[in-house]
This record gives C-alpha cells, sequence and structure tokens, in this order.
C-alpha cells in the first residue's frame, strides 16, 4: 500500500507545483503562505480516498486527480484556520501558518511583539481563506468529468464537506469552553464524525460519483464506500485519543499526556467521568490541564481508565466502528483498488505511530 | 432609482430567508451568525449590480437572482473576516460578528473576559468561512443557468472575485504596517481595485454571462459592464475618503477625522506627502494616529491637503474614474435596467452620505 501511497503523492505533487492560482495572489509572503501546508505532504491520505474509489467502482484514475488535490488543499486550509483558533505553534515538523507569517513580520518589517502575534494570526486567515477557493477552484477545473456532475460534487463541497466540517470544527472548539460535566462520550464521537468523518466521506463520494458519471451520491454502490470511509475517520480518530494516553513514548507523533495536559476532551475522559464516583471524578480531573503532569500521574490516569472501565468502553466502540469500515469494504468489487483501499484502513485502524 | 433598489433587496431578503443553507450549521449560536450580516440588509448594492446586468443584456432578472443573493452573501464574508483583523466594534449598526460572538460566550458562559474575546473572534473565523461556502452553495444552485455557464461563474468566483478580493485587503492590512513613505498614492488606487473594484466586476460580469448564456467573461457586450464597475468601484472608494475629511459633520456615516485618527493611508495623504517639504510632512504626519485631533486639528489638515494640492489632485482622479464609468455605461444599449444603472452611480458617485 505505502508504493501505492507514494504514487498517488507524486501525482498530487505535480498539479500542486504546476497549478496557476497561487502565481497570482498578493503580496508575495501571503502566496508563499498559501502552497506552504499543501506542499508541505503529509500522508496525502484524502486524495488517495478519491483516486482508489474512483478506480474501485472502474473509473479512469486520471480524472478524478483534480478533485482529489481539491480534497487536499480542502483539508489544508481547515488547518490553516484550526491552528490559529487552536494557537498551535508546529504543523508537519516545521511552524505552523500563523507563526510563520509572524516571523515573516519579525524578519522584514520593525514591529511590536504585540503587532507581530496580530500580523501572523490576520494574514493566515487570509490564508485559509485563498485556501478554501483554491480548493475549489481545483475541483471545478476537473477535466473529462461532465459539466452536471461537477456541479453536483462543487455543490457537496459547500452543502457537506464545508458546512458539516466547520459545524464539526465548532462543536470542537465549543467543547473546551462547555463544563465538562455537560459533555457525554457520544458527543465527541458525533463530533469525529463531523470534524473528521465528512471530509473523508466526501472524498471517496466524490471519486465515486465521477466514476460512475452520477450526479448524486445516493447510489447504492457508493453507499458501502462512503460507510467504509465515515467509520474508519470516527475509528481512526478514536485511536488517535487512545495512542495519545497508551501509545509508546518517542513512537506516537506527539508527546504522550498532552491531551491531558492541554484539556482535551476524550471519550476516554467521558467514560472515565460517567463511572468514577465524586472522588474518583476529583482525582482525575485534578490532572486535567496541568503542564506539568510527571510520568507518575501519567500511569494514575492510565490505571484509572483501566480500572474504570473506560478503556474497555473505548476499546469496544473503536472496535465496532473499524469493523464497520471493514464490513462495508467488502461490499465492493475485488481490485487492486480495493486491495489498496483495504490496506490504508489496516493502516489507519492499527497504527502505532 | 431607490424604488428599483428596493424591489431587488426584498427579492434578495426572500431567498435568504428561505435557503436551507444554514439550518443544519451547529451550535445554534454559530448558524445564527453566519445568518446576521447578510439579513442585517445594507443597501444591496452588489445584487442590484447583478441583477440589473443580467436585464441590461436582455436576460430574464430571475436568472441571475441566486448568482445576486450569492454575491451579497460572498461580500459579506469578507466583512466578517475583515471586521476581525481591523477590530472593528460596529457595522451596519450592531456590533461587528466577532463582538456580538463575544457577547454570547459573556452571556452564556462564564468565561474570562479574554477567553471571551479569544471564543468571539474564533467563532467569527468559522462564520466567515461557512458564509464563503454559503455564498458559492447559492451560486451552485441558480436554476435556469446552463451547467458549462455556472461552471464559468464559479471558477471565476474563486479564481477573480476570492483570489483578488483577498489579495486587495492584504495589500490593505499590508499598508498599515509597511513605512509610509515606501507607499506612493497608486498603490491606494490599486488596492481600491482589487478590494472593492473585483467584486463589482465580478457581480456585472456574472449577471451578463447569464444574460448571454456566455461560458467567458471576454465579449464585447460585457466588457463595458466590466469597466463601468471597476471604475465605479474606484470612485466610490475615492469618495469616502473624500468624505471622511471634507464631508459634513453628522451626515456621512463615520466620524469626520476618524481616518487621520485610524492611521488610514489615504490617496489625499499620500500626495500631500509627495508635495510637502520635510516640515510640512513632519506637520501632517502629527496629526497620523492621534485619536484626540480637535476640530482645529482636522480643520489644519485640511488646509494642508487644499494647499499641497492634494485635494486637487485626487479630485482629478476621482472625476477621471467617474467619467470613465459613465461613458462605458453609455455603450450599453438603452433600457430601464441601463437607467437603474446611471442611478446606481449617480448614487455612488455623487452621495453625500
Amino acid at each position: 500500500m505505502l508504493d501505492e501511497l507514494k504514487r498517488v503523492a507524486a501525482e498530487v505533487d505535480r498539479v500542486l507545483e504546476h497549478d496557476d492560482f497561487p502565481a497570482a495572489i498578493v503580496p508575495q509572503f501571503l502566496r508563499e503562505a498559501v502552497v506552504d501546508y499543501p506542499r508541505r505532504g503529509g500522508k496525502r491520505l484524502r486524495p488517495a480516498l478519491t483516486v482508489w474509489s474512483c478506480g474501485a467502482l472502474g473509473g479512469g484514475e486520471s480524472r478524478a486527480l483534480y478533485p482529489a488535490v481539491a480534497c487536499e488543499v480542502f483539508h489544508n486550509w481547515t488547518l490553516v484556520h484550526d491552528d490559529i483558533i487552536d494557537d498551535d505553534d508546529f504543523r508537519r515538523g516545521a511552524p505552523t501558518s500563523h507563526k510563520q507569517l509572524q516571523s515573516v513580520a519579525g524578519r522584514e518589517m520593525r514591529l511590536t511583539d504585540d503587532a507581530q502575534i496580530r500580523f501572523g494570526r490576520d494574514f493566515a486567515i487570509l490564508c485559509g481563506d485563498l485556501q478554501q477557493a483554491w480548493a475549489n477552484s481545483l475541483l471545478l477545473k476537473a477535466p473529462g468529468v461532465r459539466a452536471e456532475v461537477l456541479l453536483a460534487i462543487a455543490a457537496r463541497m459547500q452543502s457537506f464537506a464545508n458546512r458539516e466540517l466547520v459545524s464539526g470544527e465548532a462543536l470542537d472548539v465549543a467543547m473546551s469552553y462547555i463544563d465538562i460535566d455537560r459533555l457525554r462520550p457520544d458527543d465527541v464521537e458525533r463530533m469525529f464524525e463531523k470534524k473528521t468523518g465528512v471530509l473523508f466521506q466526501f472524498c471517496v463520494e466524490t471519486g465515486a460519483m465521477i466514476a460512475l458519471d452520477s450526479t448524486t451520491n445516493d447510489h447504492p454502490q457508493i453507499i458501502p464506500l462512503a460507510e467504509m470511509a465515515m467509520n474508519a475517520a470516527v475509528a481512526f480518530q478514536m485511536r488517535d485519543d487512545y495512542l495519545g494516553i497508551f501509545g509508546a513514548h518517542g513512537k506516537f507523533g506527539k508527546p504522550i499526556g498532552s491531551d491531558i495536559a492541554e484539556r482535551k476532551v476524550t471519550m476516554l475522559l467521558l467514560y472515565a467521568l460517567e463511572s468514577l464516583g465524586e472522588g474518583g471524578k476529583k482525582e482525575l480531573l485534578s490532572f486535567f490541564g496541568r503542564p506539568d503532569c510527571t510520568a507518575e500521574d501519567m500511569e494514575k490516569v492510565r490505571t484509572i481508565y483501566r480500572e474504570s472501565g473506560a478503556l474497555e468502553k473505548a476499546a469496544a466502540r473503536a472496535a465496532e466502528r473499524t469493523a464497520a469500515a471493514r464490513a462495508a469494504l467488502e461490499k465492493l468489487p475485488e481490485s487492486p483498488y480495493r486491495r489498496s483501499l483495504g490496506e490504508l484502513l489496516d493502516y489507519l485502524l492499527e497504527r502505532e505511530v
């Protein structure tokens, strides 16, 4: 699968390198910011979902390429705005967009520290806005796709990919402001569906609609793909939260326990709170939002998650959604593309990193 | 003309009231923010440009209605993000989107002042993102427009309306960070063309492409409309800057002199700096960015603008662009729509308010 993924990534890179949308953006530092995240690479999971779904339903891969790149750039604009909102410092091993722009101000202009921060934030807002348009633009110029099909996909990029995903992001942000007593594990699962599942689903539906020359996603061959994508995305996010607490130090992409330090609301946490008594709740929440948690504290948190049954419950939900993703995939006809999709599921759902 | 404008505004309101895009947005306070600016009204200049341009080239008005509303919602998302960037407090007589959302946090959640500000800003970013998708969505569902024409207009909404307008906004923001010595009056005019002219031009081109069933804006009947819109927009912005200094107190929409207090870079200022000696420059800039300017100070600024020749030069540029707008309009065939467009030019270019 990794070789296949690399092949898609190379095609994506080629389109990103040659597309003429960014060239006319001014000022230059903003143009550079717009191409920055998309060109940083990453795994290109979303374009692979689009291209392979098109192939799995008998479509020529190349017809799905521009829409696949559109999905990747779409993902990137949401990251740029997310990173402002979360005030994150790093993304894929380099400074986040607003931090990068902030350092442009520091280098090229004589600004106070506050003005540099503001400069970075303001231009990162505009950067994401431009990337959203770039994503739409890439989709709309897909060669060899019937105009009515393209219109239908473009409309879904607004009313599904954007509206549902941004609503999911909003739910995620809102969670950090809401009293934790008012949240249930199910709220996190619904948020995962919108924030991550929707774009995965949009990717496969886009490839499938192109393959079948269909103006609707409501089609017996498309529905299993959509189910696979949605379930895989949610299981993937659940695994992310699991690895954030139980993963191996230095192996998983972020520091183990940072979710606790950063007050991230997870299903593990909410399952634990549901079953703990007042004393247990108080102990667990005492670690929550504390940046100075020791390895010993983290071990205590893991013990609470194990003993309260939270780990088991969360693992059961993840297993259900993983099984649903795999079962949906089995409904597709056998093909090399189905095999690649299956290997992608293995990677997403069994990863340790 | 005003009656005609009211008729367009009523149609726009009707579409905004019934369109189903916002209904699925969660949380509720974000959904309310998304419909807020569009429903506040305003003059609906942009939809009128779209509808009348369609009519002026013989198209049925109703075919341009959804695209016209798309132009209005597009304008609104740019305002929401602009207002965050400028940290403005009011828009059309009510709190700006991020201030409104900030007060939601104050009312419904127990947050510190800093957290409320952050809440307002974060959700206003997402609000504009959703409105951008809403604008695209309204355009893409226009009934009675050929799919290929709609695709061409949608592609221009990305590569022209968005890319050029956001670049213009970025130039405007960048101006506030750049040393004033490095700016020329022409830089302001170019910024006006992108920040305001591009969307005016897109509006008329959209109406015209629908009327002519054309997949391109490069058409002998569309070019004069485009010229009219671009020139009118720039002349309109120049008039705005003129009224900001020379307008009548209590009549013009914002406090006279606030441009000086807020360090706004105008053509008047740059023309004056070009012709003043070191002493004169120093005097003029001493008022710049001072929130405590008296009526006497403002009279001094006006005298400098008059005596340096800046007023005359700026007025001459505005007159040239006004004349160009009117001359372009004259190239269209006579019709009630052309008359309405002409009256709109009168309103935009001769207003005192």
